[in-house]
């Protein structure tokens, strides 16, 4: 370590426990191991320099940017240095001819977004996190978010990116342009690899014109699951195009209710949250509702004013807050062809039945990606044995469905004992052998997201 | 070739020099090497069956779609087997509530649409060649086109595939979903690496909504390319989201007046064609017609019928055979960000007048993607040297302007030599890296696209 502050400027590394342990977990219940340090980078030379003494010395790095990830990407693990990116904050350019941004790692999700809209742009991908997460840990997991049912994910906003290698050597991939087919597509390659091929120090992403007018959203209280599932079909099948979809089960309405009281009927089993941010968003929310009422919905209610649209969609970004209050949580991600999310919500209630687990589940429905959180026990070191069957079931049922086990936060360490059954050896191989191309002595986030 | 002949169903094989001759060539001026034969294949089993017989006798394997490529991905070499895919023409499924069709890399990628469009789907890439080319082929090289501007280039289109590597291990990579984040994102990795890393037997693309209604067209003439690039910037600056904006030179318009008098003003130097099909579409033309005004265009035409609006983009569908008619293309296809496209644009025509070489433009001008197409004699075994000249002037402005030498082409053969001034020796070492581990023996396309 002795070296790496040598060669590192004043203030980089932090070695006291303590301070190093706050670097250490993510937003998962796991709990993480020794680090030997944390270096808080504040350019790329830093991380060069990181790198080269971490592959000298042969020390595994765990990069992390706000350690927002649910799927333990960040977590630290023992013998581990640190990386953390989250000081280098800068939007190094935003050009609104070309409609793309240079950032570093460590921006905020949301303070990018704002930067954009002074220009009449906007940033896209937008996890739940947004106002809390990185660029940086955004590209690192793809992230998604709620808008992407409209805009795509983090990937589908990413143009290029500069990398440094486990080595220290420095690579540029993609490009500012819209389009480009020069090589293979490395860029793709990084996002999602959740810190295991390289750590990005720069990316240049791609902004969009923002809407006009602000959004208008309808929010719809269904009896029961299915219909609310079939509304979301029906909203899709009409072509309405909305800028969200959002389900929420009868569980996470009742711990937002039992904190925020929201006024939640004893009847309402689900709700499912609309926004429109087309120039006619009034008559696509309108048309949302209607499709809403002819599904079964017991109620709607559609904002007149902005104010009354961000009411609306604040009820969806308490879901997680809520959820927290009840117990430890255990986050999960799986994603469905659209027309297999009733079958996957009814499988998540079965699995919650049959193994007596609280879930609370919302849900990106207009992407079939379903966040099931199983609540246990706060203070565990691990989620206890029932809550993994029930797991164990919603894993297979996704798979069974023509799912996936992650549709937004990545394998992580979480989700590393089921990945054969999704991908498979032949995958496996390739996996391995592209990991060994970019970090020979496997000293990137070892042990994670493959 | 005993052995293949074989193993394979009856029919399969073609070795006949002067039939195996007409799976040689893409549509390139290049001259194809000596293949050893054909095969045709009309099922994943045959695709396996042949990559082990070619990994058994290290036999190089060039995968053909229907050989409208641009870039000599699919030229033959020497001493190669040359497999083609167009018999594999089965949409195996199309899912209107998924908004997903599985299809084989045989499709027609018009055909696909079509299929789509009868759901009231849409399969969004739609490359110039999209009535010819095929959907293995457009994965191959990641085609882009004249909607990608508003729905993306291939790659945002494709979801999953099936791959069959070099030494006949299959392989699934991606999903059925919308999103997923499990693994290293391998799909888009074979997507545009030109057949070089595995043969895709199968893929799941995504579909979109097709709009309710018919599109708008606008036609716009300008006395400088300069004012219609203006034009550009103007329109996607007012967010009017077009579906196409299609700049046309006036060395093109020329060529197609001379074929099909389209009675050419003297005075116009560049047609825009642009076109919306959103559900205000009538609105939405005519602003985009009043920016083309106010930019200095000394004509503007807007489709008031779906067959004017057909007729109006018919013109620029014309650009390429009409180009051929002068002569021997090199089609040339760099893309740079959006407001370098003027300047992108002027440094085509000075290399044009400088070394003296007849240089036909045509632009996806919204995506900053500009095609010169240098023309030079027939019957030429390569471009004469002061063509050359030109290109690598041409590809060295792009570069400059912070652009790429590829935007939707590919690599192939033709650009290799430019490769290094792009994409850096980290890079290449990364693209050799990943090639070893897919294909170690080198016998899948060798001697293309890295």
């Amino acid at each position: 370590m002795k070296d790496l502050i040598a060669a590192l400027p004043p203030g980089r590394v932090i070695v006291d426990p303590d301070v190093v342990g706050t670097y250490t977990r993510d937003r998962t219940y796991l709990q993480p191991g020794q680090a030997v340090g944390a270096v808080l980078a504040e350019s790329r030379e830093d991380v060069v320099t990181t790198l080269r003494w971490a592959t000298e010395h042969r020390v595994p790095v765990v990069p992390r940017g706000a350690g927002t990830g649910l799927a333990g990407a960040a977590t630290a693990t023992d013998g581990c240095l640190v990386l953390a990116l989250h000081r280098m904050t800068a939007i190094t350019e935003l050009s609104p001819d070309d409609e793309i941004a240079v950032v570093q790692p460590g921006v905020i999700t949301a303070d990018l977004d704002r930067a954009a809209r002074v220009h009449g742009l906007m940033y896209a991908p937008d996890p739940s996190s947004y106002e809390i997460s990185t660029i940086g840990g955004n590209l690192a997991t793809n992230a998604g978010g709620l808008r992407c049912v409209k805009y795509g994910v983090t990937r589908d906003s990413t143009l290029g990116l500069e990398v440094v290698l486990a080595d220290g050597r420095v690579l540029n991939t993609g490009r500012r342009t819209m389009k480009g087919v020069t090589g293979y597509d490395l860029t793709s390659l990084f996002v999602g690899s959740e810190g295991t091929l390289g750590v990005i120090t720069e990316a240049t992403v791609r902004l969009r014109r923002a809407p006009a007018e602000p959004p208008a959203t309808v929010a719809a209280e269904f009896g029961s699951l299915r219909d609310a599932a079939a509304a979301v079909a029906a909203i899709i099948a009409a072509g309405c195009q909305p800028a969200m979809l959002e389900l929420i089960d009868r569980n996470t309405l009742q711990a937002i209710d039992d904190w925020k009281h929201i006024g939640l009927e004893p009847g309402t089993r689900a709700m499912l949250i609309a926004q429109s941010d087309a120039a006619d968003s009034a008559t696509a929310t309108a048309r949302m509702a209607k499709l809403c009422d002819e599904n079964g919905a017991s109620f709607t209610a559609v904002s007149s004013t902005p104010q009354e649209s961000a009411e609306l969609v604040g009820i969806r970004r308490l879901a997680y807050d809520a959820k927290e209050r009840l117990g430890a949580c255990l986050v999960e991600d799986v994603c469905v062809p659209r027309s297999a999310l009733p079958d996957m919500i009814s499988a998540v209630e079965a699995a919650g039945d049959r193994h007596g687990v609280l879930i609370c589940t919302v849900a990106h429905a207009g992407d079939g990606n379903v966040h099931p959180v199983f609540i246990f026990e706060h203070g565990l070191a691990e989620p206890p044995e029932h809550v993994w069957a029930a797991a164990d079931e919603v894993f297979r049922a996704a798979l069974a469905l023509g799912g996936t086990l992650t549709g937004e936060h990545g394998v992580g360490m979480l989700k590393r004992r089921w990945l054969a059954l999704e991908a498979g050896p032949v995958v496996a191989d390739l996996h391995q052998g592209i990991k060994a191309v970019f970090d020979p002595l496997n000293i990137l986030n070892p042990g994670k997201a493959i």
